[in-house]
């Protein structure tokens, strides 16, 4: 309560009495390189925004239709949620000055800062941010998004299930504390960064801090009524909407050349021409992958594993996007289009529910892309004769982030359940969560089988 | 008719024999400011265009399964009309040279200027957009998906019961004339700029706007059959897509990206960082109030009530995403998200139906954002030490546009309703407009309810 | 199979031996054209590969909801196998140095190229692609969308009746062999872009190429069984989901922006400026002569008409784009959306079953549009005084793509025929291609109509 009068006051001093700091950063002549980092970042920020689109529809897509009100007010209230704590909490612990473990410096985006200056030019607390020349609060919405990105990762995992405003206070913790910390060690300046480990757009912290997140999430959760008999058998629970997971394989698979492309964030014409490039021919690579996968493992070619195998395509790539020629970005693409299908059915057969896919996806495509830099980064990786060193550093990272985020999360899904529970009752469960959590159906004129 | 003669007669001497203007406009060498302007103006103005889908889904998402394919006919058609018709006559009206009630020039496009010359160097006829260096025809495609956006609010307001034709016409008329002369005064250079009334992206010009004509318009045609009863009772009517309206919510978030962060007309990097921010934490905050408005007002989180708070707190910031801080838009969005909540019960109970909440969420939190300006604008707010003078300033052109939009659009909706008719037979209405207006069924595959 | 090994050589060289192309192109100080150039490229790109998004809900949309799960994997996985059949052998055969019929180097995007060199400054195998200033993966992205887009257009007409995996193969064959070596005739620095047939981005080249190939491969199959009564009757197979193909034609119509607007492959601001507001011009017309021709044929105001009028302006603007004038472009809308309409009707007469339309909107509108630039052209057109040269410069290149398609393509369907079969047996045609290709069902929680 004390915190939060504390938070309270700061906020009507930031509204009322702090000069703006846009309107401090001054007018100077148009300095064109900046002008065209800017719109890059900006631009490409968009398309890692509209991902949010794509998570809301593939995850309710691939969920039954009585839970879908559930899944898509999840996925839209997350990102909310996601801005308010990372603009508070979240960017400073990321990215501000502070020690190798934490960021501890300019909370609620206020501290000093010269943006778009770079370098040894640059004055401010966000040093880690120093290298970028665009404004402060085009870096701030560019990081933004990808701290919702990891946010709404586990929503999938978690659906069918959870209680919507458990879900909520959740999404607050990650993005104000679980996806940041763990952001600076990799990302801020932090003990990772300074051994060396190369995670260029975040295959590591985004996609598997979100997917631990997930992991755990379901773990404790357990699996949805009715998905494991006490015979072991698996009754499979299929997704209610196909074209909306389509729609949303095809908005993730856009936003991902802003994930990836945008992470230069600068307009640098050959590091993104490459970046973009590679991430397709993953995502490409990835599906054709999984079709011939799924037709082997599952007898037809399933849409469902072809859209994952896109995605875990695209997670692969996403931390040597920079590094990889086109030719390993493919091979890269392939392994992972055929890791997800054998995730999938492992992780079935030990009874953790992800009703998406997203553990598979994001947590064992995220390592796979960590791993992968230390063996196809076209300068330090193994297969180019970089030596193992590389490949040791990507393994102690892949480790770090596994201890930790198991052990946050463990504490953060347990203190919220103790505190408001987190699984709603069988009676909801079997009703449908649109009826009990939100007390509306998402298509009522429709006619449903039960 | 004779107008109509000559109107042809211009048309047809615009292909065959005016000099195609592009083609005069002859080849420089590269201007790089211009290029990063003009990229940024297309771009923007895409994701403004893109709104037309965010619209068609949002709207047809929260109307019934069987007036689908009518509600996005109309929000299809409204862009092609709207196209034509601001190309015609809208656009003059509203930027070219005239009085400070009307432009009176350049129609069809036709007419003098050198953009992108800017300031002192420009000649022609548009001066009001002199300060833009960007190409003519990227100011007219930007303003167009502007033009777009006001007409296609209506749709909404006015959905479930309208004639196609009917609506259509309206659109002409709207993108013509009623959205261009309002339009004039604020942005074109007219009596309210003057007068030192600031509305940066839109709040009044678009949202405003086309609020007014969607609550004449929903006025005039009077509730669906069904929606109040003699008694006062009020039966809800609950969308048929939820997943639809989901989307498109997302979709019109990011479209609003390119209209305030376009609205610049230039690749200025703090401001379109500081203005993206801005609407992002605007609509975010918006989200998060509309769940606990609903959740108290309703006893659950509701979903359409999330949806429609974010795009409250997108119309709330549209005025001012140039000048509030970051915390003064945080404080807009909140506002904004509990406003839409009663003001869409507040018209329930006043038996105006409106079948998307398109009034509450355009009407009322255009005039909260333009209200908003005077409290929060970070060099002449009332809150940040300016007086109330800017304040009193907005309060003038709110009532001045209220007065103006409601004998307008009264007018224009009369004639259309002497003319050719407003609302379908009780028996279309009964059986759904898709069948009757269009002789088709949105989900002829599907057993829906009656 | 040797020729397999072959491939397989080469590919394990690129990945482990060959020093990676985009470490080798270094660094220097940044060139400011080049920046602008390469985003706007990218950006435009990322547009049309949305166009997959576009294709896959209009033709599922458009379809039953039986085959939605076929279609939409159809979709998803044609941009998939496209990306690596034109990165191994189309890209080189539609742009590297050759003879005027096909080129012939740089295989798997291997070969000399010091892109973003101009002109005479370019040292590389790639020359028809030296006259614009982008990186060598920007160039091979923003083709790749088009070829995609070539191959993807194939899938809806031959929807709801072939097999899985010979569209798969004919996809692979589309990418890299059809499309290629026509588009090596006119983009490639080859016989018809000597002659002087313009096509600046596409009509032909794309549209028509796609259009050949849907209409050889509808005519190949037959049409849906119950589609043509023995008697003459035609019976409607009404689209299951309008909501969807909607969406589709909105993604295709911003999408169009990229296609065409990119196709300068610079930012140049008055021509993309022009043609990006000629695209929208000619989608609108498409759209209002639509509506009005499916009025006065059918008696209503059809909204798949409506969808196809704006895609059929759309692509009969796409040669001439860059060279029409804004009222020109409207003429040429105004007659692609009254052709479609017609074209419709036309090819179920004569009982070739396009269950989307995809004939009649690229085929017929791709042919148009050749055709306009003959007239409509400021330079050369026969209406701007250019005589009649330029018109039969068009038509050459349309009667050689017409031979060549015809050919190529029957060709290529009765060796897929042969070694795989074409259609489903009839059992599955009427349970519908979702089980029986890929085993699951796109609503299982719905009720449906049978």
């Amino acid at each position: 309560m004390k915190r939060l009068s504390y938070f309270i006051l700061i906020f009507v001093l930031a509204i009322l009495v702090i000069p703006a700091l846009a309107g401090a950063q001054g007018k100077e002549a148009p300095n064109l390189k900046v002008m065209a980092d800017t719109v890059w970042v900006l631009i490409t920020a968009t398309l890692v925004f509209f991902m949010n689109a794509g998570f809301a529809t593939v995850e309710s897509g691939l969920c039954r239709a009585k839970n879908a009100v559930n899944i898509l007010s999840k996925n839209v209230i997350v990102f909310c949620v996601t801005s308010l704590a990372f603009w508070a909490v979240g960017f400073s612990l990321m990215f501000a000055d502070g020690n190798p473990f934490l960021g501890l410096d300019g909370f609620f985006l206020l501290g000093l800062d010269n943006s778009p200056a770079v370098g040894e030019a640059y004055k401010g607390i966000y040093s880690s941010l120093n290298w970028t020349s665009v404004p402060l609060y085009a870096k701030f919405f560019f990081q933004l998004v990808f701290a919702g990105t990891a946010a709404t990762i586990v929503s999938g995992a978690v659906a069918e299930r959870i209680k919507y405003f458990s879900f909520f206070a959740f999404s607050f913790l990650m993005g104000a504390l679980i996806y940041p910390i763990q952001g600076h060690w990799i990302w801020g300046g932090g003990w990772l960064s300074q051994l060396g480990f190369k995670d260029f757009a975040g295959s590591t912290v985004v996609h598997s801090i979100g997917g631990w997140a997930a992991l755990v999430g379901a773990s404790l959760l357990g699996p949805r009524l009715g998905k494991y008999g006490s015979d072991g058998k698996i009754t499979p629970i299929p997704g209610h909407n196909l074209g909306m997971a389509t729609i949303g394989a095809f908005i993730l698979w856009i936003g991902w050349f802003g994930f990836n492309g945008g992470s230069t964030m600068a307009a640098d014409p050959q590091p993104i021409s490459l970046i973009i490039l590679n991430t397709n021919m993953a995502a490409a690579a990835g599906g054709v992958a999984a079709t011939f996968a799924s037709y082997l493992a599952l007898g037809k070619p399933d849409l469902s594993m072809l859209l994952n195998g896109i995605l875990a395509g695209l997670v692969g790539i996403t931390a040597g996007a920079d590094g990889a020629t086109v030719p390993g970005s493919i091979v890269i693409g392939l392994v992972a289009g055929v890791l997800v299908v054998f995730s999938v059915i492992f992780f079935d057969r030990i009874k953790v529910d992800d009703p998406v896919g997203a553990i598979s996806v994001h947590l064992v495509n995220g390592v796979w892309g960590t791993f992968a830099v230390g063996l196809f980064h076209r300068e330090v990786g193994l297969f180019y004769g970089g030596g193992p060193k590389q490949l040791l550093i990507q393994i102690a990272g892949i480790l770090a982030v596994a201890i930790f985020s198991s052990l946050a999360n463990l504490i953060v899904w347990k203190i919220i359940r103790k505190a408001m529970g987190l699984r709603v009752s069988e009676e909801e469960e079997m009703e449908g969560l649109d009826i009990g959590e939100h007390g509306m159906e998402a298509y009522p004129d429709f006619s449903l089988k039960l």
